[in-house]
């Protein structure tokens, strides 16, 4: 037990007073005190009652789903503090290890390379903690997914005649490491795909790219709820005014799509 | 007295040759060597001659509340490293400990809740260096400000009406958890809590968000003058081209309000 | 030997596995095993392969100027666990330490103070590693560069007249702490300057200021070559969807700008 108790640091901390009944409750990923509530009374409540306990139980939005938008907040916006607890939590929520290492990789490229990197750290430390190894991890070089080539010849297309002689590297590696390589992996399926690269855009207030990707991830199968679901968890972790920006951009897309797709 | 050195480590750096002149003048917050004098000599110099010598002395805004705009940015942002020097220089200037918990608080919802949940680790440090204990800090439930309804239900509304069916959670979040909760908190008074939601805004480069909470603020007294040096902090610490985005929309929303109003 | 050890910690990570190799082909900074390799192997493979091994190695920007785009990017964002890693690529690449000093403090004023403040932690490190000491480093006080007046005063009248009501502080800072101070510094480049300007513009989404800057870099002597390679230098660093959102308004930029200076 002494060994739990030392993992258990590091975490959105609940005060001493809550442990106990915290841990009766066993919330994934595990909590521990870190005076939190000494110094912000008001936070570890919202923390414990409004947000862990209210937010997170929430239909609509698997708790796996949210620990997927949860991480990736974390990770683009480079805060690895609370990052242990979260992705404890993630695997405890049915997020499978080389899912967290597809996550680190694909935000390598949507949200900076350092912020990728240095998340390798924490994610090092929770699978180290949790015995995964090498044989739960995806490779470097994998099989990739079968490629929608017309679609694919299409959007290449769009950005080459746009941007061809503006970056012609950008252009190169959007498709070649991009979506003929990165997007085909199989270890993370195009709909979460789609899901953490939408929330890092969410996260980063960059909404002008937000409706090709919101359209992408619902031709992939997110529905119209669980968007708006990613909103309610995206507020909380990258903050309400990121989320209002991002929400009439999710209107408008909404309202672009045929009925009959949107409503699957 | 090794205490007191101790606790003065994790400033933003004075290099040795003015560490004694600094602790002459008995800067807020303390000061200490950090090498940064030894690496970065100009910057060294800016901080001491041009930020800490003359923005933060300006007439128009008071040190009080240039330490709340200051808090806002390192919280909103994340930058732990320079919080505890700042936290130390609020408490200095008049900032309340019950204050400085809920502007945490408040930032947990406006700024996403990792960056808050991290500011509480320094807060806890410098609140116990401080002696502060629970009796100053605002209790978990408190008892409400009283509720401008007709405003508060026409924002409600308003915010339903666009997007009730696009993230149902959000808008209930919205009005539950923030205006009807966290917003009429006593512990921060509302001109100083939306000061922080501008200051988060703008340090956010969330331009979009500002109009609102801007015409707030000065609803809840802040005036023009106030608001242009509180531009003037954030172009330090938010970086000016943050601040020269959101000048724009402040140069609009003076335009629009009644003369009347903003003069006050 | 090991003093070196020690100092090769915290680099983006290469698994145990690759040290070897990566040792023979010395990458300039070092490297180190990170346990990046570990935890995700695809992320690993990438830096290794596609980023250090290609990324870096294309023509038309210099391994120097994207050790500047990049150490920009990492100040700016307060990526802080990559800093030594990379400061110590930039000086193998021929990046002198009074350039990496200039930029900590330009930074200051284009990314929030915190974040360059931090910074001189790392870089106080690494030249003490380096044996890098005052001598070759800028003054606080130094001699400036000519300043171009009409251009100048042009300048400070346009921003006087749009913004001197709203915010008179800004607008008297910008002019004597920015233009006709921290930009005539001799320490760093005006071509130099201009990227790092822009390189923090594109790493912190703020679109709406690029166009000035990338003006004023392309007058200092950036080509468009030069421009398209830094977008694709940040793709990797920044993130895709910063690049796209600025490279929109760097193709603006150069279809507005006389074929002949464009060309240069």
């Amino acid at each position: 037990m002494r060994v739990t108790t030392a993992l258990l640091c590091c975490v959105p901390g609940l005060g001493q007073a809550d442990q106990a009944a915290a841990h009766v409750k066993t919330l994934p990923g595990g909590t521990a005190p870190s005076g939190m509530g000494a110094a912000v009374p008001a936070l570890e409540h919202y923390t414990h009652d409004l947000l862990l306990g209210d937010v997170w139980k929430r239909p609509g939005l698997s708790p796996r789903d949210r620990s997927i938008v949860t991480l990736t907040v974390l990770i683009a916006r480079g805060q690895s503090t609370e990052l242990p607890f979260y992705l404890r939590r993630a695997l405890d929520s049915g997020v499978k290890p080389g899912e967290v290492s597809e996550i680190i990789t694909h935000l390598a490229f949507y949200a900076g390379w350092a912020n990728a990197t240095t998340a390798t750290h924490a994610a090092g430390t929770v699978f180290a903690e949790r015995g995964i190894g090498a044989d739960q991890l995806p490779a470097a070089k994998v099989r990739h997914l079968p490629l929608d080539k017309p679609s694919e010849e299409q959007r290449a297309a769009m950005v080459e005649e746009n941007f061809g002689k503006v970056a012609p590297g950008v252009v190169k590696y959007t498709t070649d490491a991009l979506f003929r390589d990165l997007w085909l992996r199989p270890g993370l399926a195009p709909r979460d795909r789609s899901m953490v690269t939408v929330s890092a855009l969410v996260a980063g207030g960059q909404s002008a790219q937000i409706n090709f990707h919101l359209n992408r991830a619902m031709d992939s199968g997110l529905t119209e709820k669980e968007a708006g679901e990613i909103l309610t968890q995206l507020a909380f972790y990258a903050g309400w005014p990121n989320v209002f920006s991002a929400m009439a951009v999710f209107k408008e897309v909404f309202a672009q799509r045929p009925p009959a797709v949107s409503a699957r």
